[in-house]
């Protein structure tokens, strides 16, 4: 009896349900990965910097030449009309995770197939935030390891990672190379072709140095919204924090190390490469950085997400899985 | 009462009707554009090669550690089971083409959207060759132009073109570049970041010397069904047709050029950059080749793809668009 | 009755006429592209940093070793002379534009052709600026369109081209792509190897960001005159301006563009691919820089330009063309 | 009272004096170093496949869009002319070597310069092959040492050098570079940007290992008409003769080598970087392969050119240099 | 009592014992790496190839200028000296591993340390095949897993692989990488930095398919003695072998592969990065090899070295390590 | 009488003469180059950032897993205790230069060799500073020239020389490419492959420009100590200091060059490529840091490596040769 009310997803102007809400096999999206997306998180219920991630879709949407006609001020107030809409099927303890997609819609040579016109598709779906974070309490006294795999992260100049877009395929051929590494807790962290490092599969990377932050250049990364935070409260602490390329010679000499992400703010790197990162626990700077953030959205970010964990124990007796590993067959 | 039975789909074991072939905003295709796939044609009705197809969809599967469990076997048996469903609903004169999409299916984390256990996706869908090759019937006259655009592939090391996938945004890219271009019959054809030519965004690229024909390696391109077939009909014809790295000075030194697809086998190009290739028209090897193809499967694939041209025609008063021209608001 | 005064171009201590100012086709500028050169222009007759462009001027000869035994002092007054003479041919409006050329001479093995020993070659011309800014006067209104070709710029570790030199055969193979291009006024801006930003091919280019000024690094570009002029103008008007790894995604995210050359100091880009910038208008810091230069020299640049139009096109009934534009036969 | 007669070059349909021949300041080929041209040689007065010359440069012509309305039957005819008119100043034991420059002439910006319409520009020039090879004779016996230099290749895909163009001011880089060296007779090969052997600056490069006569593939170089040749006459020879990646360890591991370009046909590479390549002498294939060419052309290369070195000798006491040679001021 | 008599160690023309076998620390192999080596084996006590391996090892040496006064002929003579001396010490059963060190010796500015003039070291060392092989019997009927780590090779260009040298680091960066990996027999096998396989960390790859062998093209290798010595083998079978770029998709697609070393001649590569090659087993043509090379050298490859296994089992209660697997503390 | 006493190594915990300090021929350092090590010196007998040395030794075994059993404070004990037993062995005026290796020691598979355990390797050697810096005196008056070869610095992405490693056998191929040039005082500066200045083989590279001082990123190049020490002087001095990827425009433009190691603090650079830098002499900048970073140390730099020379000429009546010059064979 925990989540009695139906949560609905916006899709091109109406309400579908969650198990329904689909995209044609004949649209761009599936054809050529050809979609552009944002995912977002509340605190509280409140929507964090919601404007910021609906105008670096719109930036994707002109780069791409999506001819979607609704303009940033209506992709806000759609989002908050589902929310509001799913609300009674959120727990009161729960946040809000919205994933937008937006895609050209179906190919032209494809219209046929449809008995309407058609023309770009929008999905706006509202989901538990729970779902993404549970199992990442522990994570947050244990740090997690970051890898380096064989995989590289495709260059800006042949498509660009700033565009938050579907075709990551080699996202996934990280997240297999990393399930064959021993020991737990393991995240791709990848190199670009220059030796750079880039981002994880899903986050953006810091690391501290005699109390500097440094995160690598915005160029073969998604420039996130939560990298994007760091850099304000940094100032508001007064600690330097700035761009610069960064290598694995750097993270090994680094005295913290940490990853950002919407739903879960920042978790620590403790190692790297299986290679201890400073003391191997939670530095300072990460601590303060967590603190500073959830004092400004009114939320205990580390101790929320621990929640979730022990809220889903007490309902399943099941173990919980660490989401952001890929599970593989071993030979 | 052009055609008045229903089309069906295959998906995941059932049979929906084309315009409810879709899937499901958490499935991993859409999340990372992580699905491959086969798109294939008959001639007279005859699936040409699709156990080639098949084994080139598995192979990819192996790789990608998608634990589908239909053997190629059950592929196949599944791809004519839907010909034969969908038969009645296509017209004397059309091909079945099919397009066979597989992905690994709802991310983990997202499995408590649906009802009921979720697995791998896969769609087989089959609709008219004639949708795909209309219009194309003046190319064989005039050839196409093959223009060179800022995008460049991206190379297999990063993302292998050689298994058929659905991240391919940046083939988009290319094709709004192309579509700022004067003139007609346009296609962008790609360079790797090497400068050798790699292929076209679903085509592959060929050019004639001396009665030879070369073709990029087999490197940062798909490795097309219809580009195995050039080498088995060029063998059959006595002509030597091998692999080499091409630049754009070996194209503009061509006697002939061509580019190959499975919906319409062979197009010349006769215009390279805008500059004409030999005579501008198309070359004798070239149509040596259409010519014995043709032969082989019973059918005469230029008039056939002109066929279909006037057909629409016939049913329609409005112009015939070059399916493989992208549209873009001009500035 | 325009210009009844005739021209003189200084050519190796010598004064010729501009028609038979030429280079022997055994001088190595001929032979390898070997020739190093400046273009400068006036404003109100007085030259804007010449020595400035001299000093360049020099750092290029020490670098290839042009063993030329005029000093700076010297060359600067040879320029001046040339300007003294040819003042009675320029209408009073018109500015002199000079181009300064250097080259090591005739190659050694061709010395036998010359009845008199041959050493380095120097040339010095000064003709109006009218010739290359004419038709350009609505480009401030209009703005272009700077458009990413598939030639790439030649790093500086292979040919440096902050030696402004006469090895520029790739700038024409450019140009020859934007021919090809939909519309107007579309100008070429080259990308380097690393999908950077470099320049236009006579340009440099900057973009303003939330009221900041940002231009590529002086790496795989000229080192503009009119680019250090504006650092310095951004220093006066308390404006950030710095060199930054510019790529695409950059510019599409911009407030404002242009583009700086001696000839025009400062032109507004306002489409980017075919894509609006910003407002799609010249910016408001384009224009804050333009009216500073304006001031500082004394004349109002975008007036005098479209002035110049005016004149020709009373001159003469027929059209004007855009100079750095370049005509090739269509398909 | 050598050579009473007086050389003509011919410039755009008219003959003038070799010393006279020059090109405007003004002309895209001086502006852009946008000029591409072919330098050929004659054996006992005959052109040495004048053709094959004339049909590469038309090539370039038609890729670089240079509107020269003279077709290669027509070219010919002009270089034949030019060469009658020339035989009564060449003494009877030199030989025709012709140099044919082609440009898209002045740029249109500047076209008001001229009192008549101005087009494209050609010149076809004719002197003494002995001015280029006179001190060469030596070389057939101690070979030249082939030194790499810092300076790398621009690959094809920046600037093609397939393209035989007067863009080549890194030429002089290298051989600044090299005259630096101690020693002597020591000649640039360049690598390109991969460290693959590319050419020298004027010359191809070939190694002879276990009786395999191996050269570069055809990417990064001029596709040499001697070069051309060298692969025939292996194939008459019964000698494999392949195109190959070579790298520094393949040349010094080599049994010989040698380069190739139009004025000495052929001349042995005794050492690779001062180091000792085979035998350190002139390798049998070498021999073999200049033999044969000198059999089939009626001349004995090495002898000819030996001889011009007396007569230069017995006509001035001076020494005489090494034309490939580059001087420079030493520290 | 196995091993009563003692093996020396040749040492500049001296012979020490084993343990006492050292260079010193001013020694340019110590200060620099600076080191070229060889190591062969013997079949029932024959040198397999010596002469060979000391063809390349002055080969190695010509290139880095080490001024070593023994010639091929020489050092073959010492070889057999240094077996000769050293068979008393080697089971009836083992073979003779040499490994065979040369380097220019201590740097000039150290020479003051010793009290007698130094040259280049020579060190010839022969120890039992046996240590080398120990462990390996079971990888002929298991296989190994070939894994693809981050580290990619140092291409050829800045470091040459073909001379076998001692500059290798970045050979224990991969083999650290591996021991992170799950499983066993794990061997790392290099990418170079164009994404083709390159090599294992001492040893070549094949793959064969559709009953043809391929590896990689001799660039950023080492050409092994036991590589060369398959392609004369194929020949002798009448299977085709041939150098080509291979990438994972290839292996991925490949019937059978395999591994080579002087060591164990050919063990089988049944998985490649954790995913099933052919049939997991060792192949048809591995096999087939794998007998004709034991035929001709007159030994049962793989029983021997199986036999060795058995052998210290008896001798030793513990366990066998495998050799080639780098141990790391486990985070 | 100079030199009565002897000096002693330190060898894995005991005390070895100078010339019997030598390592087993089985250590991973002599096998794969697998060796990390520091050089310091004194001042005034006082060892100079001895601790800061000590540090990125240990970093450097962190990230190659050398499992020393050594803190840092025991290792820099151990330094102590090294120059106190040699200080006898040292002349009043002359400074201790230690030099310390660490290794992972003998491979495993070769322990059995040894009749005692066997684990990482140490030393710790102890010599003049004179050896290294006698015959510099002059540089600091001349200048050196710093030349670029064909050789390129390895970049850090395949093997960082920010850890400082013997596997440098890449420094020697560029060193013997400058022993080829004409002139003295040649030092080889690297390109890394993006053709930025990286260093000498064996020092860092600082140019002046406008009064502030720019190096290289710390990328593919050591992070010198002195380089550090340069940052922190300028501070001192008020001087801009900073980080920045050069080009060898930015040299051949600068005001003034230098090049700092530890044994000589700074030289300067007065040549670049043979070409002069700036006045080509010492530049004020160098010259002021000199002088600071003499007091600091209470040594006059200059004057005591200038005595040092005179002392060993007044010693020995033979040349004094340049150290870090490369003898090698000319042709």
């Amino acid at each position: 009896m925990n989540q009695p009310a139906q949560r609905w997803v916006y899709l091109n102007g109406e309400y579908v349900r969650e198990a329904d809400a689909k995209i044609s096999i004949f649209d761009s999206a599936l054809m050529f990965g050809d979609m552009i997306f944002e995912m977002t998180r509340s605190f509280n219920k409140k929507q964090f910097r919601l404007r910021e991630h609906l105008e670096r879709l719109a930036l994707g949407m002109k780069i791409f030449h999506i001819p979607l006609d609704l303009s940033v001020d209506q992709l806000e107030a759609r989002c908050l009309e589902v929310i509001e809409k799913n609300e009674p099927a959120f727990s009161k303890t729960d946040e809000h995770r919205l994933m937008i997609n937006v895609s050209r819609g179906p190919l032209s040579i494809y219209h046929k197939v449809f008995d309407r016109p058609v023309g770009p598709t929008v999905v706006i779906a509202d989901f538990p935030l729970k779902w993404t974070v549970v199992g990442m309490g522990a994570l947050f006294d244990k740090g997690i390891n970051a890898v380096v795999p064989s995989q590289r992260a495709i260059p800006a100049a042949l498509m660009d990672p700033k565009i938050k877009n579907r075709s990551r395929m080699f996202y996934q051929t990280a997240n297999i190379e990393l399930s064959r590494m021993k020991g737990e807790n393991n995240w791709a962290l990848l190199l670009d072709p220059d030796g750079f490092i880039a981002e994880g599969t899903g986050c953006n990377f810091f690391i501290v140095k005699d109390k500097k932050i440094f995160t690598p250049e915005g160029r073969n990364i998604l420039r996130g919204i939560s990298r994007n935070y760091i850099f304000e409260l940094a100032e508001t602490l007064g600690i330097s924090c700035r761009e610069k390329n960064l290598e694995p010679y750097d993270v090994y000499a680094a005295d913290e190390a940490f990853v950002t992400a919407t739903p879960f703010c920042a978790l620590p790197v403790t190692h790297f490469n299986f290679t201890k990162i400073g003391s191997g626990a939670m530095g300072a700077v990460t601590r303060q950085l967590l603190d500073v953030w959830g004092k400004n959205v009114g939320v205990d970010i580390v101790r929320q997400i621990k929640a979730f964990n022990e809220e889903v124990q007490l309902a399943s007796a099941g173990p919980v899985s660490t989401p952001y590993q890929f599970k593989t067959e071993e030979k």
